[in-house]
């Protein structure tokens, strides 16, 4: 129950007054009684119904009863009024002798006030939800739910229609939350009062609402032939306009708003955004009138959500350059086979930047009303720099990005080095989203290089899939897809942890060696390419203490995934791939060099993985019986789980320039059945 | 338990490592097994405890275990060692025929390391409390607390502590918190071991920590008078250093930091801070160190915390003006006999600014180990402004501000619009330090001055005093201190919320007519004011219609403090006081007036709280039997809580200057003795 207003009266008045039906009117008998007042009496038509305190010992309220200082009268209305002042309450005041010193009359109208959004997240705009003020997480939780508008109605002249303060189109209104504002009343209100729409000056910065001038209808073809939208869904409340009147449209009436998102939650933004809705009482002119009822309704912005390998793939994307024909023909076959779809994104997009899973990160937001994919455009910025933005941003696929300084850009910025975990179960608490994880430098480094703060505050501020910070800086490039990635499986977790593993390349050149095939060679058939031999790669006393390097980096962030991803051994693969050492200038100081870590054979581990189709770096190593004992001990690995593992070349294209499949490609996967708003948190 | 972090070793080497006990390592040992081993034993000396996992069935593992793919050897250290490589394990490894294909040797060294904090918040830095990396509010709760560093140790040349980097005196110490890094091993780590103090980037800005060179000697004589204190508390993390390698001192050592907190919570900083320690293991030159072990601790920062009315006065604060004799004298008298202290801003510092209340708020940062007042400088700036830093500012007298735009600040930003109430219980809730109250705008209003946003940021995020909004922009100098106070009472909440009433006032008036004083006048015996009969003020209606106004207004935050605060009518008393209504220019357009409201006589509420005594603006009210009526009912009704009334003249130099007693004064209190870290959250 609402907490009654305070409400004053005057003795030898008429005194009108709306009241709302589910909130009270208190009024201090004894604040409006005329002096000498010792007794009073009240009486009330049938809709009003009142209650005296302290509670009186007479039975009937129209007999004097003793005023004391505490006397108070609680008014309510049972319902909605039919006409204005149809209401009506008097009260009556007697002196000591009971002679009568003066009577108060109220004349009440009631009205319903129901600012209603879909607090139970079924996809439906209820009526007058308990819980709409507040937002609880968990599949028993509540509250609303709002999009970031952040997908573009239009391709040509495109422009984020959250950075556009009107509806252009009536498909750009299924982005946003319907809100209804139910009225029921008389025909008008009386005189001076009015409903106004408010929100606060933090939540503007992340809000804008619009109405539907035509309430319910949407449809209207003239109206769509001649886009009159913005007449037809004018803007309410904006980072301008903090709080507007709304009309009162009398009887029985819905009025249909929409809300839209504008800033997803971040370091400075938990997501929550506050709606309220006022019935304001005229006081005169030149006074501000004064809100005697609100109604609020609360929204959580909807974070952005990465997919895991796990999840059935949509699309892949893949550049095209003037050198890759043959990767090219590789993945289109796996692709093809898998039965995906493939988008080639061409030369004059790329501008020779093959890098396709470094520039951009595909997510999804989701609402019980709608969902669409939201790719995250990294601060790297190279050749594919406008890519996210001028080919994926359009209708129902949505951008964000974060600006960073050049200066604090690097290589660890790359989304190479963003990836999520399948669903994980960690000492008890479920993350059936997954975990995003990063790589940044070591905590205790004094120098190294971090995936910039704005992008760290932007996915830590997601809050659903909480991140992990893994260590990758030891490498030359610096991104966690080099050492490892995550395959369906169809027993345990559900899928499988490949790491890469020099001890696991050791044991198996080792193998190799005692079985007899210590000549056989790497990188036959190559052009351009020293070939080495088993032997030769076992008697390089420095290539192993580099190796033991790389597996002891390797093997910490292995112990990081155990922990935060509650893995046992059982969970993880180790692959057979070995690294090398180069010498690197420092970024900062050039006079420094700092060793840091390349694949020595193409970097097995970073794959495209298509359901359960794993399009794999072909890593040329040594030839046994005519097969690539390299090959043989992958497959053998994967056959196990039920995957396929397809190899493709990628050596000049790709490997030699630092990178491998999974760096050239980018899927766009089905996002998870499982809503965020029904995690535990 | 601490997960056990992976560990390689190689066969026929002899592999030398550190272990910290209460963590182990966990060796794959079919990962390091020699190609073709079937079988495997493990040996150890004593200090050095092992487990085989699969856990096999011979009781010996001196004689050949069937070596497994998933085959394991978890090893830990039960203490610290005395010297290096004083525990031995080692793993031979076996072929199909129990033939030895080759062994491992380990050599290990075990120390205990403990970044230890007051996590029991005692006041005393304990030993290893498990609890110390995280941090939990209530009762039952842990975790250390940190109080920003804003008092300044020196009275000329004056600089908050926090903004500089170094220890300028031995008593800044005490501002800070201990914390002890303790460890236990040989007389020093193996070669290229270390340790080292790392936080992160975002933290940085909140926290700095220096070190004790001289491990817990801290009065050296010549030091003192030499001041070396910047050479004896080294600078170890800070805002340009992350992380910093500390010294291992061997045996058993204990090494004292000490931290300093940078800044309050705020918007974008929830206060809490993590410092960590690290082992960290050598690789080889030109590579990073690995950390292999790290301990946390973690701090939270001390909220700013207001004192209400009921907590006992230490001083009082008065700006002596060319005009203010009277009233100074009547402020003497008054504190004076109530036994505290009386502090005057004269002139020079106050520069014609009389309004104490106004520029700033007294509160307190309180923790386990130390506990000062901290002055709240208000954006107003007038010519007050250089006051709480020039003259409050000093050792153990903490200052904060925040700076805000000029033309965001309004009259509504001065500190008479900033309370806060009693402890209060609200629908269950507790708040045992009672709730920060600010006056704005109606949130329904298109215009309206506001408290600015950088203040109200501030206040929100320090959490422990959860702030209610009222409305206070209907007055001309809007502040909440023109329509409310608080006094103590022995019963009921402990105190009664006063609240400014026209309807009080009019029934007294009533009453007074009524009872043939209608000719006594107010005003009586001030020069250059009207005076005023009793029937003259009940014959205007324009006023009686203003103050019908007046009267809604505070009925509407009336209602907002009962709800918020979880008041009963019988907690709240209404004073007799009139206002009326001025028409003001718009601050933002100068052609548009607005109605807003002054006291129609000197403002009782606005009065002064020490202890029982309070000190209330002499309203000149109408006599009756040579009494002033205002003041007999005041007195009447203060009594029955045992307060003793002093009416105190204020009437030309304040009252007339839009303020009165409580504007003029302010009064820095004794803190709670209730601890903000026992709030249940």
């Amino acid at each position: 129950m609402m907490h009654p207003r305070t409400f004053r009266v005057d003795y030898d008045h008429v005194t009108s007054v709306v009241c709302v039906v589910g909130s009270g009117l208190n009024v201090n008998l004894n604040r409006s009684a005329p002096p000498g007042s010792e007794f009073f009496s009240v009486k009330s038509t049938a809709t009003v119904q009142y209650s005296i305190s302290p509670q009186p010992r007479e039975t009937s309220h129209l007999s004097p009863i003793p005023l004391k200082g505490t006397s108070a009268l609680l008014i309510r209305m049972s319902r909605a009024s039919d006409y204005e002042n149809d209401g009506k309450l008097s009260i009556r005041y007697y002196g000591e002798k009971k002679d009568v010193l003066g009577s108060v009359l109220l004349h009440l109208t009631a009205v319903e006030i129901s600012l209603d959004v879909d607090a139970d997240r079924d996809g439906v705009v209820e009526k007058n939800n308990a819980n709409k003020g507040s937002w609880k997480w968990g599949s028993n939780g509540h509250g609303a739910i709002l999009l970031v508008n952040c997908d573009s109605e239009r391709m040509f002249l495109k422009k984020l229609d959250s950075e556009q303060d009107q509806v252009s189109k009536v498909s750009d209104l299924k982005d946003m939350s319907v809100m209804v504002l139910r009225t029921k009343g008389p025909a008008k209100l009386p005189k001076g009062y009015k409903l106004t729409m408010h929100i606060s000056q933090g939540d503007a910065e992340s809000v804008r609402v619009f109405r539907a001038r035509s309430s319910g209808v949407e449809s209207n073809l003239l109206q769509k032939l001649f886009s009159h939208f913005v007449k037809e869904y004018p803007l309410v409340l904006s980072n301008e306009v903090l709080s507007q009147e709304v009309p009162y449209l009398g009887g029985i009436s819905e009025m249909k708003f929409y809300v839209e998102g504008l800033r997803f939650p971040d370091k400075d933004f938990d997501g929550l955004i506050s709606i309220n809705l006022s019935l304001l009482e005229p006081i005169s002119d030149g006074l501000p009138e004064t809100p005697i009822f609100t109604d609020t309704a609360v929204f959580r912005v909807a974070p952005w959500i990465m997919t895991p390998n796990t999840l059935q793939p949509v699309e892949v994307f893949v550049c095209s350059t003037s050198d890759n024909y043959q990767f090219l023909k590789g993945m289109r076959n796996l692709i093809t086979k898998s039965g995906y779809k493939l988008k080639i994104c061409h030369e004059y997009m790329n501008r020779g930047d093959r890098w396709m899973q470094d520039e951009l990160e595909f997510g999804y937001i989701d609402s019980p009303h709608h969902r669409f994919p939201v790719v995250l455009d990294s601060p790297r910025d190279r050749g594919l720099k406008d890519f996210p933005y001028d080919e994926l941003l359009g209708p129902d696929f949505g951008y964000v990005t974060r600006v960073a300084q050049r200066e604090d850009v690097s290589s660890l910025d790359s989304f190479g080095n963003l990836e999520v975990s399948p669903p994980v179960t960690v000492n008890g608490k479920n993350y059936p989203l997954g975990r995003i994880l990063i790589g940044v430098a070591f905590p205790t480094a004094t120098k190294g290089r971090n995936m910039t703060k704005v992008v760290q505050d932007f996915l830590w501020a997601q809050k659903v899939q909480e991140p992990v910070a893994l260590f990758s800086d030891w490498l030359v490039v610096g991104h966690i897809d080099e050492f490892m990635s995550f395959v369906p499986a169809p027993d345990r977790k559900g899928f499988r942890l490949l790491l890469a593993s020099p001890d696991a390349g050791y044991k198996l050149f080792r193998g190799l060696q005692r079985d007899g095939h210590g000549q056989a060679k790497l990188f036959e058939g190559l052009k351009d390419e020293e070939q080495q031999t088993v032997d030769e790669i076992l008697n390089d006393k420095g290539l192993a203490a580099e190796n033991n390097y790389v597996q002891s980096c390797i093997d910490w962030n292995r112990d990081v995934l155990k922990r935060e991803l509650g893995l046992d051994d059982e969970d993880i693969i180790d692959l057979p791939i070995l690294f090398k050492l180069l010498m690197e200038e420092n970024d900062n100081n050039k006079a420094e060099t700092e060793l840091r870590a390349v694949a020595y054979y193409p970097d097995m581990v970073n794959m495209i993985v298509l359901g359960k189709n794993l399009g794999i770096p072909k890593p040329f190593g040594p030839k046994v019986n005519g097969r690539c004992a390299l090959e043989v001990e992958m497959c053998s690995l994967m056959e196990g789980l039920g995957l396929s593992c397809t190899f493709i070349d990628d050596f000049a294209s790709y490997h030699k320039k630092l990178g491998e499949v999974h760096c050239g490609s980018n899927v766009r996967r089905e996002p998870f059945d499982f809503k965020w708003w029904n995690l535990e948190m």
